[in-house]
């Protein structure tokens, strides 16, 4: 294979460009072709598809570890990243947009939340097969390795068949205690929620601030769920894709308001 | 009807609490039931669903203007607003959600980048009847007075009749130059897109800078989506849910990727 024609490969993450899961999702993908890395250049956990429209971006070349990859850190958003990289610095479509390895679970309700998922979505609104990985685990230092042959074998596949149209993957992997993982099995997202709770705390001059701490609760049990094939030790895949419109609801909605 | 018979009305929006947009959705309001204002103390355009973990949130009370609704302004996001009034701020749950009126469209794909709509989304998730609100003109001083008879009817219809689970509503008004509107159309979103440019430019120390641009280009020419009905000179409604599950294409990937 000719450098001219191995693949392009577009990388992205919310964690920021110095992440261990990002790292561990180059490695892997610089077997599978060139690789150009556009990240955020701080922490942008739970931005969801947040875009920068009030203020400017900044980009910086250069890399954080002796990889063949190139490398740009972004002051933005993971879909500033995105964008930045589409429109901006690569010179060619991406054959593939892969975004990750997230430091937690992107799972069920939280690939609305998700930085990282909504990066392989603008990267699906922009017509490139893109997939989203995420660990089950928050440690900077947690284990990515069992995660390895599954970055390069759903690569592999998405890189060879391609995607349907406005789609992308949401690739989640069970907690390291489970590995080595089972396989993989293909999910809808669980109906679960965050019950959210603020912890007050007072300044030193007495006035309050929140934090948002929470709890995931899932009381969908269904066994074609995320939630349940990541229990039982498999790398749950779920398609996503874009559209809200509720369906099911129009005909109920044409009813109620139109005269 | 006494005071503690009407219903609890929550109002939030993406533009800032002192945007005229909510002001208008405010006043609309005040004569349906109890108003509690809920917004961003700064503009929150293009947020989407995101929300603050890295860092704290404050909020301050005190009225923007002079109707009887009680008002705080909040450092968060939308998103954020929404989580603080229901898990701290307010004593129950309210009755109704709504959001905006956003200064700017939030129909088609611009739902998921949208502050506005995902303060309505998030209020569907903590399974409150929710309605986001956006007028298409990016004006500050945008004549909203056309909106003020619908922005009635649907909230007195979702506080009559409730809301289907999981769903809220995205409520779009034409340009007001066409303006009296003909009426309501229930519609899907239209697969439209951004076609992206950044405006890159140069600091007084020579390094780039970059801001984001772009052009929506809508080439669903179907007439039962959002974007086709807004240019008829109707209000365009299109109920919302958030399972991004592509159901349609969970046989092929189990087929792909299930050993």
């Amino acid at each position: 294979m000719t450098q001219e024609k191995r693949p392009l490969i577009l990388v992205c993450n919310d964690d920021g460009i110095t992440a261990p899961g990002i790292r561990t999702l180059i490695r892997a993908m610089n077997a599978l072709g060139e690789v150009v890395v556009v990240a955020p250049d701080s922490a942008q956990s739970g931005m969801g598809h947040a875009i920068t429209i009030n203020s400017t971006l900044r980009v910086d070349k250069g890399n954080h570890d002796a990889g063949p990859q190139t490398e740009y850190s972004c002051s933005g958003t993971p879909v500033d990243c995105v964008k930045l990289a589409v429109h901006v610095l690569l010179d060619r479509k991406p054959d593939l947009l892969v975004s990750g390895i997230n430091h937690g679970s992107n799972s069920s309700v939280n690939v609305i939340y998700s930085g990282t998922m909504s990066a392989a979505v603008e990267g699906a609104m922009q017509n490139i097969p893109s997939i989203g990985f995420s660990l089950h685990e928050y440690d900077w230092d947690a284990d990515f390795s069992g995660c390895e042959p599954f970055l390069r074998s759903i690569a592999l596949d998405v890189l060879q068949k391609g995607m349907p149209a406005n789609t992308c993957l949401n690739v989640n992997f069970p907690p390291t205690s489970l590995a080595p993982y089972k396989g993989i099995r293909v999910c809808r997202q669980a109906h679960a929620k965050w019950v959210e709770e603020f912890d007050i705390r007072r300044d030193p001059r007495g006035k309050a601030y929140y934090w948002l701490t929470g709890e995931f609760i899932n009381e969908d049990q269904g066994e074609d769920t995320d939630e349940w094939v990541l229990k039982q030790g498999f790398v749950s895949v779920v398609p996503v894709q874009y559209d809200l419109t509720a369906y099911t609801t129009l005909e109920e909605w044409h009813n109620r308001l139109e005269e």
